[in-house]
């Protein structure tokens, strides 16, 4: 960080990479950041890299990022690989110093967070995972309620993350189906958002029974080159306890008719109800049992008044985010704990965690069988 | 059953009582059917028993329901008592030839369910288990759309039946709260609901996991002496795996904020989805994946035209049903097949099935492990 | 009414003959009544008529409607008959000291609907006209709500009645498409309705700008027998003003793709606002500008809970109740109105009122200009 | 225009000026255009211009407009200003042969609007004016539905535009609450955006009935030196006629508490009926008469998929816009009529139009009558 600016090399240009770079333009529209972003490099594979650096707005780029992570200009390395590359390009990035944002999940297997995690800290690099969910406006006023206890102690968690991209028999063969390259499948893809949610709205997950099942055993190799067997799930439904009590309950899907980007919570507890639909982000519902009867019930909070969080810096009331806002958010959190000296939230720590339930779970699956989640669970490290 | 007659005796005259007494009471107004209800007696425990009786139209009433399933005059027993009578009562109506219609859970477990079930059938009566909510139009549509193949082969099945009446730790201690009279509590209260709904939508449930919780420890008796501790469930989830593939995913509670009777279903299959809500219960959703894209999307069918399951015998179009009206439906069901000479559907096997699947729950739960339904399953019996 | 009966007798076997007569059956099994109504004779005019009578409860049939409203057994004329029947039979049945509840719309027009109310006053029987909606529990709610001042003084008022069932052109020539046998048409039928909540929950209407349409200009006669011009409207739009400020927008249709029974009323004011939507009549939202801005939105009452108006009277809290419920609270008003020797409310004054308006449309609609509604207004009589 | 790259002035860099500056700063990471916009110029006035400017991404800012609508490297004149400014600034920059791209209303009445589009069609500049709700995805779709004949012959337009930002009386005075300067205030502020959705999707309004009122009669200077009464409406309502036939209802209200920004549509025909909510702006429901009866239902779809207007250029499907989305749409278009020296969508022509219809309105409601639209009803110039 030099001159109150940070510069960016951003590994990864596909989808992810997309709403990461957006993320970065608009970001010092919209905030007063301690420091400033420079997209210096976008860092990818493929011959649109050039074209699409230029017109994301990045000032370069490099194919190779074994360079961009050992660049003495680069400051800050954004990771959005697929999942197999982020230990290495991590661990990398961290013993050059450089700053450390991934997506998530953090890692293919709970060994591999904890690698990643330890590295970060021994070289008192700041590091976070981006549950971009945790930037939604609703869902931080849901942690804030919860935290001032509007919804008392929570009994009740249910998260649902669904989609219907995969429904069609059709839809073809992708690397994500492929259990050696996509690690635990949709328990870490999907899986991954819900139980950060859950660990950040509900506290801990202790133990865990799962099952998921593949529909869809055989698909069509995109480049047509006959079908392929599919070796990770389409669906996984699991239940959980909580470290401070509680029961959870989560379904996970890539082949639910009609949900097309459905992650709903609700989590329930003494005192009331607070639920949540990703599809109306905008949206946040909550119950007070406290409200008079006659006039008691879930109220529809639009999430976009002045003193909601991150609001006051939009537009004005009424006037809804998209999905993308997320990770500007989020974008902002990491620049500013770099620019502040402080760790950023949620850190790998918390990649770490979420991974450890994943690997309960997959462990449940497979063995059919109440899981542990062991020691990343509460208590753990630090 | 004489002069097209059936002469009921309704035994249990406190909320089901009345539900039951209100359906024997309409069900000839708007139904034609081939023997009408003739209501005899009332039978049940108490000082307001005479004064109800005349209030819901029966023409006597009896405290001893000894004397009521012995009556030659009675051609139908209805238990609407507590569960742990259920057993006694219907093993005498069905020895005394009486036609039997039982409010769920059939019974406190599955030992008792087969003794009823095999009962009735060798005494040839017609038997009848009051799951209600197969009465109610929206999901009778749901089953002919599932029959027809509109959402193709099922893959997940989720269940959930909410209410908040338990919530304030105000609540008193009821029977229900008592392992010992209550018997599977919320798992056969509640999840008897909804098992036998998962086995009417997406047919029969193989294996178990559940967790369940007691989040409010102790009430306080009704009668002001003193607290009591709660040995039954407050909440449960599970989740489980369907005879013809496809996961299952539940949740049960008395205590969640907000809920007021929120039976809630999603069934998703290879072709479309439906969604279910029990405050909406004139409404089902469906989603077909072969709508063009353009304009797919859940429809809001409002249950209520002419060609809908039942409608045509009420009101126009949009003139909406409440709560009461699957009881009617289901006593017609019943007095159509005793006056049809056939089987009443669901029957007490359907109570059965249902009953060991509670019962692997409970097993489920105990052990933290998963559990087989067992002979209770497919292919036992009939 | 002798020996604390209330002997009926009932105008019209149709569709609103068998509402009401499911209301007399099943008030008294609901309703701790001062006075019991007995179902003395139903009256129509058809060969269906005396199983009719029979299947709905009454004790007998008569076709001939002047020897019912002369018969000395008789206390009660309800009047269910096509519109222009009402005033014959309404005068005849007053003039012979019987109380007469009566449909709506009260009449075909102002002049007799004054006539109707002068004659039952002078004649001192209860007289009440049956807007049926102001018997859901949701609405009294509402108009509890505003007599607290919850929603503060009342800015705007929305009222939309709209159905879909004359939306295809094949929907036959009734009686109501002619505008000598309707009277005004929609105004009357639908309009007469949020009319008369208009003003139950916002006040008097002053003055009215109105437009109608017929869209579908000639309908096959039922017959068969060729087609025939319609002359009253398919639909209508109206503003208005009220005696207590405020302005109002309606909308009337029956030709309105998708609505069924939808009744959707907004009522804003200086501290809040209420919705209510006839296809989802057990809920109200309520939204309170006094709430916190993190946590205002608005509320989705299940109008279900004990302390609801005549909830307390049916099932739990959760158990929807249908549209056929209003008409047993709105039977229970009348009957406990001569048995408390009391006026009954919504009386002929209010049906006459709301006759002043939908006279007041028709006139607007006719000049296209805006019209005063006179009279009938405020300080109009009483 | 030149080396492919469009000169963009923007003046004004209050709330309208972020919006449009995000838009630039967006559109061309998003979508492929055939010149790219350059952000030369922010104009303004205060204190916060120049870190504005940088902040948002222009190259330079300057105080004065004139010197920007004469500057020769300008192509294209965005106005955000108050409206009163438009005309003059409009007129300016079109002699000068700049493009210009200006905020609704167009004008403050029909003379100013017919003024500037005869000024830009005889400069032959494009001109544009910004409804930007004609941008959002979900209209697009509903204007093509309804080009497709899938909803048949339009009967009714329902269009109601609700915020409560003026609800308390604390709310202060602004230049919007001032006739002399708002011109029509909220029936040209929230109306030209109703009016120009009624005819961008039911066609040209003829006639029209209206009333407004005004609920807070004085409000509080913002400096705090004391009341100032408030001389425009904060609520309004109309009916309408339409060209084609049909019927329109209108409410707009600065005062409707708990609408944040509910610009709400209906608009339903002979075949099918369509539904929107700007709360909810990803969504459109439809309802089509043609589907069966038994699955017959408004359906929701989530307009995000891949073959929805703009969404390929998105997310995947499921994955919300925001509000701000609109801004780059429309900003879009006008980029893109520039680069292929076609007209741009909508025109001045459509502000005047609309206009038109905004002055009638006035009239209606000043004079309690019918009014005609007039001149700038269809069939009027082009």
């Amino acid at each position: 960080m030099k001159n109150g600016m940070i510069n960016v090399a951003l590994i990864g240009h596909k989808f992810m990479g997309k709403a990461h770079s957006h993320a970065y333009r608009d970001v010092g529209m919209f905030f007063d950041l301690d420091a400033k972003p420079c997209m210096k490099v976008l860092c990818g594979v493929g011959d649109d890299l050039a074209s699409t650096a230029e017109a994301y707005g990045w000032e370069r780029s490099e194919p190779d990022w074994a360079k961009v992570v050992a660049d003495p200009e680069v400051d800050l390395v954004d990771i959005c690989t697929p999942d197999r590359q982020h230990r290495e390009i991590a661990l990398a990035a961290a013993r050059n110093g450089k700053h450390v944002f991934c997506e998530k999940p953090l890692a293919l297997d709970l060994a591999e967070a904890r690698e990643m995690y330890q590295c970060a800290q021994a070289n008192h690099v700041v590091h976070m995972v981006n549950f971009v969910y945790r930037g939604i406006p609703a869902l931080q006023l849901a942690r804030q309620l919860i935290d001032e206890g509007r919804i008392g102690r929570i009994y009740q968690f249910k998260g649902l993350y669904q989609q219907d991209f995969a429904l069609s028999p059709d839809f073809p063969f992708v690397w994500r189906m492929d259990k050696a390259q996509a690690g635990f499948g949709i328990l870490a893809d999907k899986g991954s958002h819900v139980i950060d949610l859950a660990r950040y709205l509900a506290g801990e997950i202790t133990q865990v029974a799962c099952a998921t099942d593949i529909f869809i055993r055989s698909r069509p190799l995109p480049d047509g080159g006959g079908m392929r067997e599919v070796s990770t799930a389409d669906a996984a439904v699991f239940i959980a306890t909580f470290a401070g009590g509680g029961l959870g309950v989560f379904e996970l899907s890539n082949t639910c008719a009609g949900s097309k980007n459905a992650l709903t919570l609700e989590i329930s507890g003494s005192l009331g109800t607070i639920r949540f639909d990703l599809e109306r982000l905008n949206e946040l519902e909550l119950y007070l049992a406290e409200d008079p009867e006659a006039t008691r019930g879930f109220r529809k909070i639009m999430v976009t008044a002045p003193g909601h969080p991150f609001m006051g810096n939009w537009w004005p009331e009424g006037h809804v985010l998209g999905w993308e806002h997320g990770f500007i958010h989020q974008v902002r959190e990491m620049l500013q704990a770099i620019a502040q000296g402080r760790p950023a939230s949620p850190s790998f720590l918390d990649g770490m965690r979420c991974q450890a339930v994943v690997e309960a779970l997959a462990a449940a699956d497979r063995d059919r069988g109440w899981q542990s989640v062991g020691e990343a669970g509460p208590g753990f490290l630090d």
